[in-house]
């Protein structure tokens, strides 16, 4: 690794694991608590090594995943988290090579996870009004080296330029004001998902979705409890993230029927 | 569309929609409570169509989701839900193209997710013991046109064919008995991921998994919750699933320590 | 035991303990899937007593709590469950001997747990409109022998006869309606408990609740999840009761500013 | 009011309501973010009064519930929660004049619920070991005037001196230890209620109660998800408590069959 971003861990005595997302560089020094690490020296090293402090501290050297940038990003800003990224993708019927919308980047979190998802032969088509989320997410984008992500920093409502997606993901406040012009930038049976943080928002999103033609609309909301375990007890952790928001899904129908009732089925 | 599988979804007067997966067949008829519908009509039909039934009915016409086929090979046999698949993928940090190993095919649920993420470059095998339980995989793969899976019918306990996997997936009573022979498979910093139904499993193996060399070792449990919502009310569904299984994840780490606390660090 | 309730439990091979709800009678005989059991030879006997069926199965005779009754009670008739009903009476700040009103008795569910806080000394008013209601309402209190229980075939919309209660708890659709008059019926400081079973009922409730003079509101929604557990195992049960309703308590505050800002304070 | 204990409640421009648990008493004066509150003058006024500070904020002056007194000593020192305390006493069968025996007092926070629910005709025994936690308890019992608490200094272990209990509550690591004894003690169909933290512990209160005579064991776990809402929105708080423990309850059983399997019931 070099230039690279690592995962450092260290374990205390007691408690949960302190983790660092830092960058591999020529010169550069970690200070913890438990001591300073020489970041040079992981270069060339393999990940998944083990290292140690000035102290004599362990250090747990591993490759970040997408879920630990998503964590990091998450300190810092309000994301969509790992527990809705994962179920939002496989609930939106999308695979490697094809084509989203993102409507609403923010930092980028939920991007990046598509991206990975969608593959070097996918297209995430990523729009943001607020020029400093676009700067964060530019950032994300860059130091995770995404090729697959056009970031756009416009205003959807003023217009969305592609067509044929085959999903279209909104992290806004008022996705229902969107959803007649992506059901026109969708593929025929193409997916929306939103995301949304309170109910109010759910019933807005749900009844403008029957209306504009969207048909097997569900919404659901996903909780993720953390354990701990050692030898002697197991044991959810006395606090959880008690929410983040609602996920509403909806499918592209079209509003002419096909088949009339046949008279073959009717016999 | 012919000789696929399409979901057709019915509306009643009020309720749940009614599910049918079905394989659109030259001559098939299906018959349901709202009216017969002839599937040979369906040919050449785009997905999202509407059709209407014997009894003037309309059938919404999709395109199932590998969350749809998931749904439907769930309601025959336990499985790995979609709240779980999609978190387990993003936490164990594969991508398109990777490499991973399944332990416990089942009849295939999580197969299949893992099969749709990695994509044509991407390769599972995966193994499973119990005879009727490979026939059931088998015919899902099938149905699913995937080439990226390779079923064993083999006990992985008296060895792991491959090596050098980005991820170990365990859908096993007993995933602490394979976690050493999963180390030695994985790459340097590759994860396992097992799914165990009780508290004390999760013990089990998570002290295996801390003796054998696992780093940051994690467990979570997935909740989905569903909601209904229209003109007059958004609620959460009065039953839902209470528990399926607990997620165990840990990455690989190496033995040894590879920087010992280095003087310039100290300085 | 004689004309008492009795409940009696059964365990099968496997799987759950399979109750019955009876009344222990002199020439009854309680027909089970494993064997009979004449309730006569129950006269006399000490509750928690074994007994076994003409198969030889062994019964445990249990005297029901409340808890049971609003069990057997909530298989027939929506009712607030024993996880809300303990909830709802520890926030209501209720203790043995005080007086309060209910809104919508409903089958008398809640209305028995109320009654058994209450003791001797307490007193319940309960309103219901359903003629249907009231009578399985009245039937439930008598099998319980409750005496401090008044039930009132009414609207309470047209007028709560009462006042000075200590709190007023509400299981109607609409209790925005009725919470001005609410207020008006409440000692100084009283509180008012409403159940509903959507999000739009909570805000419309706590809405109306602020504007009429109600302070510290609080929501809350209780999950109640049960487990297994024997020599082997213990998790979760695989379904559970996802939703019965949302909980919302207020305080009554006084309208007028009793203490200005002090010149003492200020110093 | 006067040396009473008042719950102060002041609303900021955003965010959640602060509480101030006090004492009323003359010369005493309150210090808080938003002005200053000269205690004495709440002297003589009515509970639900609304005051105002140095600044001239307003200030709700609440009579505290139970569950306030219980909240407040929970920010302090681990408690069984008002959710679980409604739970545990409701499930427990207890009525006002109930004698009930507790095995671990703490704080005593479930010690002022269960003596306020059992009013002044019933009796709690309350076992604690630690010198320091019966003197915590002892203030919050004193300071809310309750008369119908014994409070031992004695590990129960070692023997318990009472019999005849209607139930009897464990929040002690090792509640198995003492589920002999408590079977004991108890009324013929008395229920042991036992509060654990760990998965483990469940799984060894509950196998021991089954061997020691305890019927119709019940394992639950109570979760409280608390909502905001206003005029805009309605949604879960971000935050949750994700876990307190586990709740185990039992019921007495006698050990011998009463009445076999009789000639009547046959027929």
């Amino acid at each position: 690794m070099e230039d690279d971003a690592a995962l450092l861990v260290i374990y205390g005595k007691k408690g949960r694991p302190k983790k660092f997302l830092v960058k591999v560089k020529r010169g550069k020094v970690l200070h913890t608590h438990r001591g300073a690490i020489d970041l040079s020296s992981l270069i060339g090293k393999e990940w998944g090594c083990l290292v140690e402090t000035s102290k004599g501290e362990r250090v747990e050297v591993h490759r970040p995943t997408i879920a630990d940038h998503m964590e990091k990003i998450g300190r810092v800003t309000q994301i969509i988290y790992p527990k809705d990224a994962g179920f939002m993708i496989l609930k939106s019927g999308v695979k490697p090579g094809d084509t989203v919308i993102e409507i609403g980047t923010g930092s980028g979190a939920f991007t990046i996870a598509l991206s990975n998802f969608l593959g070097a032969e996918g297209r995430i088509y990523s729009y943001e009004l607020r020029k400093e989320s676009i700067e964060i997410a530019e950032r994300n984008i860059k130091l995770l080296r995404l090729n697959n992500v056009v970031l756009k920093h416009k205003d959807a409502k003023e217009g969305i330029d592609e067509s044929d997606a085959d999903a279209v993901f909104l992290d806004i406040p008022d996705p229902w004001e969107l959803l007649p012009q992506v059901y026109e930038r969708l593929k025929p049976n193409g997916k929306f998902v939103a995301f949304v943080p309170s109910c109010e928002q759910i019933s807005k999103t749900v009844n403008m979705a029957r209306e504009v033609g969207f048909g097997l609309i569900e919404v659901h909301e996903i909780l993720d409890r953390e354990y701990e375990s050692d030898e002697r007890r197991t044991r959810p952790l006395p606090m959880m993230v008690g929410h983040t928001g609602f996920i509403v899904i909806g499918r592209k129908i079209s509003k002419e029927v096909a088949v009339k009732g046949s008279e073959e089925a009717r016999a």
